[in-house]
C-alpha cells in the first residue's frame, strides 16, 4: 500500500553582494541544491527578506531561476505586497512561468483592517491577473505582519474561488490554529502548511499537507525524509533530531543564522549579508552557531561552491 | 516684531477612479486647493494610502503635479518602503524634482528590530541617492509601522548626517514623546512635527515646528490659520474648534471619512474609492458623517470641481 507524503518547502535564502544586490547564480545554485535535498522553493518568504527585494529585483531572481534550468513547477514565490498592482505583477509574471503556485501575504501596512477589506484584496488579485492557472496559498503570519487571516476569511476565500484558493501556510506557531485549519479545510484537498518543522509529524498525522520551514534551507534532507516516512517506526524519533537541529538555529536571530551557516557551508562568504533593517550575526554570534553546530555533526553536504 | 510661523502640511489622501488606479488630474486639482489654503503637501504618508501605491504609480502622481505647476518646494513626499531599493528609487525622484523634502518611514515589515538595522537603513538611503539637497523627516508611527524610532536613533542619525537628517513627524498621539523630542533636538533647527492638529498649539508653543495631519485635508485654512497665530489672544479658542471638528473625523475609519468628505464637497463622487484592505465608508457610515458635519456648518469652499 502506497502511503501519501508530505510535501517540504524552503522559503529560500536569498543571496546579496556585499553592494547588498541580489546574486542570481548563487541563488540558482542554492535552489538546485534545495532541489537535489527533496524539498520545493517557496522562493520570496518571509526568511527570503522578500520584502526587502523590489518588485523588478523579484521578477529578474524568478527568471534567473527559470533560465539557470530550475523546474518551475517546484516553486511557490510569495507574491503578497501592500500595494495591489504590485501583488498583480509578481502574481502574474509567477503565474505566467509556470509556478506550482503563489504564497500570499495580506497588505501589511494598515493595521485592524475588516475581513471585508482583506477579502477585496485578494479578490482584486484574483480579478486583474485573471488566469485560470493561478493557486494561491494563502500566508497567516500574525506576529510578523500584525495583519492575521481568519478562518472565516479563509472559509470565504475558499467558497468564492475554489480553483485559485488551494492552501495556507500557517506560521503562527498556534497549533490549535494550525489544528483548526486541518479540520476544518483539508478535507476537501485544502493543503494546510505548517510554518516550521517543528509542528511536521503533527501537521501530517492530522490530515495537513507538510510544512514550510525556515530551516529547511539548512537541514533539508531529514527534514523531506521525515515528510515522506512520516507513518514509520521511527517517526517520533525523527521528528525530535529535526526539532533538536532547529532550536540551534532558533538561539540566533534566524535569517542571519542561516545566511551564516550558507556562508560557511558553502565557503561563500557573501552569504552572510543580509539587507537592512536586519543585521548581520557578529563574530561573536558566529562562533557560538558554529560551536552549536560542530557538537551535533550538522553539515550542508553538497553546498560547497566552485 | 515678527513672529515665526508654524508650518502645516497635508498627508494629501490619494484619488483613485471606479477601477482603483489613481486620477492624476484630480490629484492635481487637490493639492492646488490645498496650497491655497496655505497647507504643504505631505503627498505619499499614511493617509494618502502611499503603501497601497508601486513606487511607478508614485512617480506618476510626483510628475503628474509637477508638470500641473504645483511647485515642487511645498511638497514633503513620503519615500519610506520596506525595500530599500524602492526607497532610494523615489528618494532620488523626488530630490531631482526639487521637493522641500521627505517623509521617510523605516522599513515595516520586519518587527521587532534593532537599532542598528534601522540606523542603517536610513544610512544606506543617504548613501545611495547621495544628494546633497537631501532633506529627510523621519516617520514615527509605532500603532500602524510596529516599527518606533526611537530618540537614540534619531540623535544618532542627527550627529551622523546633520545636513540630511533635518526633522520628525511623530504620529504616535503621546505628547510626552513629541515633547521629549522638541526638548532634545529643536533648539539645533530640527523640526519637530505633531502627526495631529489636536497638538498643534502645545506643539509650537514647546518650540516644535508645527502639524503634518490628516484632518488638514479637509480643514486645512483653519489649521494653517493657528499655526500662524499661536501666539494670538484666542489661539486656545481656535485650538478647540480644530480638535472639535477633528473629532467628527476621528469618529469614523479617516481616510476613507476624508475621502467621503472630498466626495460631497468636490462632486466627485469617485473620490469616495480606497484601495483594499481599506474599504470605503457605508451609505449608513456617509450619512452619519454628513449630518455631523452640517451640525458644525462645515465646508470645504472653493473645493467643487468643474
Amino acid at each position: 500500500m502506497s502511503l501519501p507524503s508530505g510535501r517540504v518547502w524552503s522559503p529560500v535564502i536569498t543571496p546579496f553582494t556585499s553592494a547588498l544586490t541580489p546574486d542570481p547564480e548563487r541563488f540558482v545554485t542554492q535552489c538546485r541544491w534545495l532541489i537535489d535535498n527533496d524539498v520545493g522553493l517557496a522562493v520570496f518568504g518571509t526568511n527570503s527578506e522578500a520584502n526587502s527585494l523590489s518588485v523588478d529585483e523579484k521578477i529578474a531572481l524568478l527568471d534567473a531561476l527559470v533560465e539557470g534550468g530550475i523546474p518551475a513547477d517546484r516553486m511557490m514565490p510569495g507574491t503578497g505586497a501592500c500595494a495591489l498592482p504590485d501583488a498583480v505583477a509578481l502574481t502574474r509574471h509567477a503565474v505566467a512561468k509556470g509556478v506550482e503556485g503563489v504564497l500570499m501575504l495580506p497588505p501589511f501596512y494598515y493595521k485592524g483592517v475588516s475581513e471585508e477589506g482583506l477579502y477585496r484584496y485578494y479578490s482584486e488579485v484574483i480579478e486583474q491577473v485573471d488566469d485560470r492557472r493561478l493557486r494561491i496559498y494563502v500566508y497567516h503570519i500574525p506576529q510578523v505582519s500584525q495583519v492575521p487571516l481568519t478562518l472565516a476569511l479563509i472559509e470565504r476565500l475558499i467558497k468564492a474561488y475554489p480553483q485559485h484558493i488551494v492552501g495556507v501556510k500557517d506560521s503562527s506557531g498556534d497549533w490549535s490554529n494550525t489544528y483548526a485549519m486541518i479540520e476544518q479545510f483539508a478535507g476537501d484537498g485544502f493543503q494546510v502548511y505548517a510554518g516550521s518543522e517543528h509542528f511536521l509529524l503533527q501537521t501530517l498525522r492530522a490530515g495537513g499537507a507538510g510544512c514550510i520551514s525556515a530551516t529547511a534551507n539548512v537541514n533539508p534532507r531529514p527534514i523531506a525524509a521525515l515528510a515522506k516516512a512520516w507513518q514509520g517506526a521511527d517517526a517520533d524519533e525523527q521528528q525530535a533530531a529535526l526539532t533538536h537541529t532547529r532550536s540551534i538555529f532558533e538561539r540566533f536571530p534566524m535569517i542571519p543564522a542561516l545566511k551564516a551557516a550558507a556562508a560557511r557551508y558553502s565557503g561563500a562568504e557573501d552569504w552572510a549579508q543580509v539587507r537592512p533593517p536586519l543585521v548581520a550575526l557578529s563574530g561573536e554570534q558566529r562562533k557560538a552557531l558554529h560551536a552549536e553546530l560542530d557538537a551535533v555533526s550538522f553539515d550542508m553536504p553538497g553546498l560547497k561552491h566552485g
